[in-house]
């Protein structure tokens, strides 16, 4: 029943031009030398370009996905953009993506699904039911983060952690071995306020933009609050999901994480039994970005060749919720 | 391969406390007297309150639709937003549902869908191949919309138009008759800047609101425009609907549309070959409500008896993108 005959096809990924060191960003934040690297482990990290759109680094992604996957956008049946953030606040930003990639007239349908970090999982989850249905053939799930653009420079520990960037993933019909095994996402709003932008949406309009405000349209993260629910919560979340997909931890070739933080990630690690051998961290590199971090993992983890055909994969994250999300599948 | 034995089992919707005539709205726009009921055929509309939030009226229509289908918030296994608007940048309104609904420790995964305007139809389309697949029994599908947050005053005929409101809509397995019998979506995005809002995402953030700028962060839209592309592409789109369906257009009890417009209304009606007695126009006391509208308009049409127990409908519309949508089904 939870079983999909689903295989992803191909991935790609699409980084900006600017790379933002961990020096920079002490001189940036103000903060003494060897402070960021410190405190966030991430020694670099990526921010857009003005042309370097959602749209933009999206369609790059998806170019690169479609090559990697041995097909032409013509053979995509239907474009998902899984993003935490949106380009503008209509239309969809998956209709700018496929504008971007100059496919204005090509009747692909084009939406957004978005559950903040956990939209490529819930997406991969959502539409490799219509993938196994029969209803589409080929999906194209795009990923595409500007961080940068809502970052608090006054709350340094949440802005020293993320990055931009963007990655696509194709999935169609199995070919035999490749399937979602089992996944599961729970909710606990009790955690909604943890990490938020309260404004830009329909509650705090922009017209109400001041001095004054401006917080209101920045990210705002409770870190220490979130690593508290998500130590309760996880151990029996990932543990239900083991039991449902008949795992083990063992049994995965890697663990594709959420790149929160180091510290969320050495979190996982510990409380559930993962090893350094099986654990992917990207976090070094590109810190946080969104809901890109897990396909952009996924796909540094193909590339290195740490996930092979016939693999078993974890994927794992939380999210602003806040929510916690898992997949376990077969390369 | 399409048919899903899923179930509609209850509808529910909010309507915010004040009313907006026509005559009210004439004096706020500073148009001549019946000027906006000549124009759009709105005669009322409802404006949310500072109280009445996306989630705030979402939860009502929600807890609506719960009793409607004879179930409590416990027997929910997912909740889905399906509006063309957010309450709030970052996390997605399903969250701020949930924890409106009281449900903060439910674990019910919360998750949004944004097709715009086909942002019900998108999410009743995707999660009815979750409950047909077994991973969810019961789903919760919320549109809540805050439309007049984002109008522009300037920009007449498109602010005449617009109305705040809330449905919601519970999903389960078919009892043996009711049924999805064909869906389908298109999105061409060559409309992409038809209907939009450029501002209030990543690309023109909130901190870049002037009065130089304030008409980025405000809805536009080209009405002339969308229904030229509509007109061209509605009438295919809806007859290969029909065809994978095995219906004809006259074999619906109801025909529920996106309310967009009475002029986008009579052009489905006219170019469709749709009844007058099937068509379910609530636009005159509720105007175009965005994502909405479509389960708005099923809420009121099954209030009224016009849709029943293995009735077939047919449920269509155009969004934002520009995309199509349509889904037939026996209730």
């Amino acid at each position: 029943m939870q079983t999909r005959h689903v295989r992803i096809m191909g991935t790609g990924q699409y980084l900006p031009e600017r790379i933002v060191t961990d020096e920079e960003m002490d001189h940036r934040l103000g903060t003494p030398k060897g402070w960021v690297r410190k405190m966030t482990e991430v020694t670099a990290r990526h921010f857009a370009g003005a042309h370097e759109t959602s749209s933009y680094m999206g369609a790059k992604a998806a170019d690169a996905a479609l090559v990697d996957a041995g097909l032409r956008f013509q053979d995509i049946d239907c474009l998902v953009c899984t993003s935490g953030t949106k380009e503008q606040a209509l239309p969809s930003t998956a209709v700018l993506i496929q504008r971007a990639l100059g496919q204005e007239m090509s009747g692909v349908p084009a939406f957004d699904i978005d559950a903040t970090c956990l939209s490529f999982l819930t997406g991969l989850d959502l539409m490799s039911y219509l993938v196994e249905a029969g209803r589409y053939r080929h999906v194209l799930l795009v990923s595409s983060e500007v961080a940068s653009a809502g970052l608090n420079w006054k709350e340094k520990e949440s802005a020293a952690l993320f990055g931009d960037g963007a990655a696509a993933v194709v999935i169609g019909p199995s070919d035999g071995t490749s399937r979602i095994v089992g996944a599961s996402m729970r909710t606990y709003s009790k955690g909604a306020a943890l990490s938020e932008i309260r404004g830009g949406g329909t509650r705090i309009h922009p017209r109400e933009h001041s001095e004054a405000t401006e917080e209101d349209f920045l990210f705002h993260m409770n870190g220490q609050a979130i690593f508290r629910m998500a130590s309760q919560l996880l151990p029996d979340f990932v543990g239900e999901l083991l039991v449902q997909s008949d795992m083990r931890m063992t049994d995965f070739q890697a663990v594709i994480p959420h790149q929160g933080s180091a510290m969320a990630l050495r979190l996982m690690q510990k409380k559930l039994g993962i090893s350094g051998g099986q654990m992917v961290n990207i976090t070094p590199d590109h810190g946080n970005t969104i809901a890109a971090s897990i396909p952009m993992a996924l796909h540094e983890a193909i590339r290195q060749g740490r996930i092979t055909r016939g693999g078993q994969v974890l994927l794992l994250g939380t999210a602003a919720g806040l929510s916690l999300g898992g997949m376990t599948l077969v390369y």
